[in-house]
């Protein structure tokens, strides 16, 4: 691969939403769409390591089926046909599930996944594993960025984001916890959604932390995430107890804001000074067209609010500590060289955190809840970076500083792939009111078309 | 086995806990302890059937370093030593857990379960698993009433509650997404307790309908039961995202209770004339000592509560099939022989069932919750049956009439073996408000140590 040239002008994400009217007149067909999507795999993957398997015939037949029903107009969903990727934190019925570790090594669960069971039965081609870093929290795993290959694509749904950022396929599922969607998508230019949490549900994917885990979505544009986010509840629900993904089926249209609340969140002292000039400029433009942009210094309850972002690293950590510690404790245990040592240190640190302190925690969580929600109520949404740069050279995972408090507190986030610094890829994070993820993609497809200019 | 002769007043359950003081004075050991639960067992497993496997080897090994550790007074916790059998819905890493399915035909995991690990780190011996009901909704299992057997244990926790029910064990976890705690305690005369939702960490457990599914905890007294649910809550937390169980590592202390409300739920109508008359005689006994007593007819807002709680068992249906179609479905349609026709019948009945039906279930939930909160400030606690009998005779499990409403509310509900019919156990339900837990507790304690005359 040649020197970084990342322009997210003319970025070349591989949508197929974008594509349904070529399907139905027989200009396209998802096979013919597949077979781009094994092409571009097959010129990158030696040099980004994206995947850890692709079921290539199961997805060809898959595909041919798909291109009949487009065919025959008898369609299933709105993800009919497309191809998606799997993290391999992910069951699925027809390929091992690993999650990254050894210790899993062959394991074939005998089902798949809520969330691949939802797109398999909308007709998505379910084409193969994403590499994820060990249990989503271990060492970095061998993915590069695709956009720069002594960089590193972010992690735990580090396949994942490459597979998709580097235009290989126009639809994926991750996961997040603490940045594991939001971190990698910005590094690797894709877009995607963290839901509200318990939107999609979770059933059949590796808890690392159950109270912050959520379904990632990543995609070629704002329309084929939404098909898919929405698919998948619709069909396969929420997580149980919540009701799951609200709007319709379509893509949300675009929406322009009135008010947008910018955040230095706990990130913007981690953030390095190119970013952070592209990322003022960026919102200075938003401004132009009208938008009002309101920040800290404007309203003591968006200081407020800073303040308890700032803390937000912290919080994580208590609860992820806590809520880790099954089964890894136990794995730790008997399998001590199988547990890699980012993770033997995180269980180290761990030691002796009580029950009450995790209650405290708890509590903690309610009361940014609480603002969060007040604060929700006095903007359309708001607008922080999705990391405090690109994806850093060589191979750790990089910052999720811009990501533990949506995290934590568990409102949507959307990364759009905007930006660039030093010719590689950044991603702006929108945020908004719980449950309004509907509302959360129309604003983000409103600053996508007007940063493209289209 | 001869005629039913079951006395409440005269039971003989095994208790671990009142023996402490011998162990530590070396009149007696865990190991001896565990001998006379393998005496028990052996003696009516052949027509019980309780078990699914015993760990024999293991559980002697591990009783015996119990035995050690009282001897140098260095005890782990308050379950160290306690011989405990595992509803095979729960993951053990040393004995296989096959959710009574053949689908899952000697699958090991290699963890245990975070309720298992807690008691195992406690010192717990983990004497085995226990039979359950096919994932926990499927057709009667093969275990018997061991007060009648020609009459069900109740399910799906059918093997835990007749070991603890025989006499065989002091303690054992179960299940309960429905009635699969209380009401197989009632039938076969064990004390148990289905915590608040979120008290006892579910992880590694088996799960039917993930926004019902509780950890039950059995045992031959209070005490057991309370030094097992805290030292689990304790060590290996609540379910993910709650505090967990509230209270003190000790068993709560007696209490009497001020007031209490009645309740007929959903089940008083299909209780027969013999559990009715015995169940009144044990309230107006309690109203003579000095406890008052309030139903529907002296408060509107009882009769308000009770009318939602007489839609309970819709609204629980409305939930679980909606829930439990995930992995369930699947099953069906890759191995439709190896699902039994119970689930069979649930998963047709869930066909057609969508999100926006499923949403208003939850809101309906949220509503009754309030209720609950509300009322349960006007009194110390509420009292009803376990069950609208003793255990029919037959394998058909029995009536889950009396369990629905709190497995859907969510709130704590006690069952004690305090009544028989026909000289077979029924219990006597006590349910109380949201984490208080522990006074439940004491409350069912005053009740049984009035009842028995202790």
């Amino acid at each position: 691969m040649g020197r970084p040239d990342y322009n997210p002008k003319k970025h070349s994400l591989m949508t197929f939403h974008n594509n349904l009217s070529n399907f139905y007149d027989g200009s396209d067909t998802p096979r013919k769409f597949l077979e781009r999507c094994l092409e571009k795999i097959n010129a990158i993957e030696e040099d980004v390591m994206a995947w850890e398997i692709i079921n290539i015939d199961a997805a060809r037949e898959a595909a041919d089926q798909a291109s009949k029903r487009y065919n025959e107009r008898k369609t299933l969903s709105l993800v009919d046909g497309m191809p998606v990727g799997i993290k391999d934190l992910i069951e699925t019925f027809d390929m091992p599930t690993e999650f990254g570790s050894e210790l899993f090594e062959g394991h074939q669960p005998i089902r798949d996944a809520a969330s691949v069971n939802a797109l398999r039965k909308g007709g998505a081609v379910i084409l193969g594993k994403t590499v994820t870093i060990t249990f989503g929290g271990g060492d970095p795993a061998r993915t590069r960025n695709p956009h720069d290959t002594s960089r590193t694509p972010g992690g735990s749904s580090s396949g994942t984001a490459a597979a998709v950022g580097s235009g290989s396929i126009p639809g994926a599922i991750g996961t997040h916890a603490r940045g594991s969607t939001i971190r990698p998508a910005s590094f690797c230019g894709a877009f995607a959604l963290k839901g509200t949490y318990g939107a999609i549900n979770r059933q059949g994917v590796f808890s690392a932390a159950d109270s912050m885990d959520h379904l990632g979505v990543f995609g070629g544009s704002l329309s084929d995430i939404w098909v898919m986010a929405r698919h998948m509840s619709k069909l396969g629900g929420g997580d149980p107890g919540h009701p799951g993904l609200f709007g319709g089926d379509d893509p949300p249209t675009s929406y322009k804001p009135a008010r947008l609340i910018q955040l230095e969140t706990a990130g913007w002292n981690h953030t390095d000074e190119k970013t952070k000039e592209t990322f003022q400029n960026f919102v200075n433009k938003l401004s132009e067209t009208g938008v009002e942009v309101y920040r800290r210094s404007d309203d003591p309850s968006i200081d407020a609010y800073e303040k308890v972002f700032a803390e937000m690293p912290e919080l994580w950590r208590s609860l992820y500590r806590f809520e880790f510690q099954w089964p890894m404790l136990q794995y730790k245990e008997r399998y001590p060289d199988k547990v890699p040592p980012r993770l033997l240190m995180g269980l180290k640190e761990a030691e002796g955190l009580t029950q009450a302190e995790y209650r405290e925690a708890l509590n903690r969580r309610e009361r940014a809840r609480d603002l969060h929600r007040q604060l929700s109520l006095r903007a359309d949404g708001f607008i922080t970076l999705s990391s405090p740069g690109p994806g850093p050279v060589g191979m750790d995972q990089g910052s999720a500083v811009f990501n533990e408090g949506s995290s934590v507190i568990g409102m949507p986030a959307l990364s759009l792939p905007l930006l660039s610094t030093d010719n590689v890829p950044v991603g702006v994070q929108l945020l908004g009111q719980f449950n309004e993820d509907e509302r959360l993609t129309s604003i983000g497809r409103w600053t996508a078309e007007e940063h493209f200019g289209i």
